[in-house]
């Protein structure tokens, strides 16, 4: 299933219930949640909005309070309507219900669990993207060198079908998604902003061009602002939404850093890919690897047999011809002979160490490999 | 115990013997140790030259038949006495004994095992170089990157007191080499040729720097010249005297991943320096950190705790004063406010979605601390 338009089998009234449920509190809120699973989306709903809840959910009226009696929802939904976007909820088809397993468990819902709702746009479904997916996400002040490398590895993974996915911001991020629209591949942009916003504006571009060929998540309700504290919770989708999580540059403090942290958390391998050590760009991600908490990623290869190790063989390194395939006195032949001119047997014996018999029986082997030649009368190394 | 002079304690004719031997097999020659163990070094001298040696011992007879009857030991000597290099033999108490002990070692002496005696050029003792060392290695074409690294790194460790060891190669060898010479600390360069020899040409000056002020150390006799072969065996001895080994930049094919193999093989701590991805001098470094080889090393702090985990802490990160000291309410208050202009509490109340009374505590830490401001009627950010 794909397409712009609200694919969902909700009823009108459920969808409206969900979506002033995926409003009405700051996400990420386990209670409502906990609410919605008790009574479903109709009740939750009426029942946050009356401030009457069955007392084992009261710890939803405080989270929910400052937005209860803003019901935004049919405007919400027809922001949806204009601009082609939906509204997934925990009941649809679409949702990614595995992927976000991880943020509901016990450790990680202390940090606020996972999304009550996801708005979306894009032709892509979340089933499409989340299956051979990987997260790329660094800093925004990227190097040419990371922005290369982002895009390149975005590039590699999308030919190789899988979906890329990022935050949408300046450096790392974009070069992402730009690798992988140019190599015609699926790519997803999580945003900490409502999904009628560009942000940052100067991706606005970019995020049309995802919104047309790719997919755009967000938990939070159209006309959202983006905020600092958005970004960091975005940044947990970005990792559980991904089978793995790959920052490509980050500096010694950067958002990138709490991403990693989210994979770590909830179990996504976690890669890093290396930089100079002189590179400020890259001293983040040098340390992820050097503390053992990344594996060093050179490139998309290595990026997707991070996740699936036994899918994906390594190619056999390049092989040139040379000398380490000869026995140990073949090599000391070899290199007891000069670049130019010959050398009698028992000269390359004393300079070889090895005793006559051993020299002739080497020269015999190296003669018939086109190595040395023996027939000016004394021993001389065939050039070329 | 220092000085350019032959300080060994050796009878002349003991000399002679170990000199003879140290040159009448090609290194490494672990019978030949096993023999000089057993008779000592006179009759050992004079079973080889004999070709009658112990039935037990005939191993040796085959890697010395090329050279039993050249007895060069008067000329090694004297060439010796006339540049100021001395032999170290396993009689001596500057004999490096611990350090190569691993090589005598049952898996690593088919290898070949340690080396038999050791030439000897510069103001330093093996017990001076040896404590805390550690060797810096890689490719001889090396990128200004690597040079740089390599430089500053080894600068790093001579100004802690410890002992730079290497290859005394163009690239990554020099580039140590000089960087604790310009900081006015140890050096020690191991050749893969006579200790008489100025391998590579280029290097003349360097080398007799080194020979002025450091250790020049090789197992080969005087005359012996470079060939590949000594190199791979060259490193050994690299990996065996330093206490860990750094690889700062390799290529996909790199004789320096002999030496890290070395340190692998016997046990000595090893670490590589990462790079771009898209540098080809930086592949062999990166691969070895991927593959879980050799551990991130990123500066001279690193490199000494790779050694010494406990003797060197690690600098604490740079603090800057941010918002990460917030809490997660504080944080919302902040960020639900405005660069420019001021807002109600309620306002603040429905985008943070924080009810009043929380957004009100909040304000209320947050104007104590210096950060917002509502003296104006609303509240705002304090700048600066």
């Amino acid at each position: 299933m794909s397409g712009t338009t609200n694919e969902s089998k909700l009823s009108d009234d459920e969808l409206r219930a969900w979506a002033y449920l995926a409003t009405v509190a700051e996400p990420p809120c386990a209670p409502l949640i906990a609410l919605v699973e008790d009574l479903g989306a109709i009740e939750a709903a009426k029942a946050v909005r009356k401030r009457s809840v069955p007392s084992q959910h009261r710890k939803v009226l405080v989270p929910t309070e400052a937005r209860a009696a803003y019901d935004t929802a049919d405007m919400d939904l027809e922001t949806c309507d204009r601009i082609g976007a939906r509204l997934i909820t925990r009941d649809d088809a679409d949702w990614p219900e595995w992927q976000l397993l991880a943020l509901d468990q016990a450790e990680t819902a202390l940090r606020g669990g996972g999304p009550l709702a996801l708005w979306a746009r894009g032709p892509l479904t979340c089933a499409e993207v989340t299956d051979s997916s990987l997260a790329l996400v660094g800093s925004r002040a990227a190097s040419s060198y990371g922005d290369y490398v982002s895009g390149q590895m975005a590039g590699g993974l999308a030919e190789a079908g899988w979906a890329v996915i990022s935050g949408g911001a300046y450096g790392i991020d974009g070069a992402a998604h730009r690798g992988a629209l140019a190599a015609g591949g699926k790519t997803v942009a999580v945003l900490a902003c409502g999904i009628d916003r560009d942000y940052p504006t100067g991706h606005a571009q970019l995020l049309r061009e995802i919104g047309q060929r790719g997919l755009i998540l967000t938990e939070y309700a159209p006309g959202t602002t983006a905020a600092k504290h958005r970004f960091l919770t975005r940044n947990r989708l970005v990792a559980a939404l991904a089978s793995g999580v790959i920052v490509v540059e980050a500096g010694r403090r950067s958002g990138a850093a709490n991403t990693a942290a989210w994979a770590t958390r909830i179990g996504r391998p976690l890669g890093a890919v290396p930089g100079a050590v002189t590179s400020a760009t890259s001293v983040g991600t040098n340390s992820m690897i050097a503390d053992g908490a990344a594996t060093l990623i050179a490139d998309a290869d290595a990026a997707m047999a991070l996740v699936a190790p036994d899918g994906h063989d390594t190619k056999p390194a390049a092989r040139r011809r040379n000398t380490d395939d000869l026995s140990d006195e073949q090599r000391r032949v070899i290199e007891a002979l000069p670049a130019r001119g010959g050398l009698t047997v028992d000269e390359i014996a004393f300079i070889s160490g090895i005793r006559v018999d051993g020299v002739l029986k080497a020269l015999g082997s190296l003669e018939l490999a086109g190595l040395v030649d023996g027939s000016a009368g004394t021993w001389q190394l065939v050039r070329g």
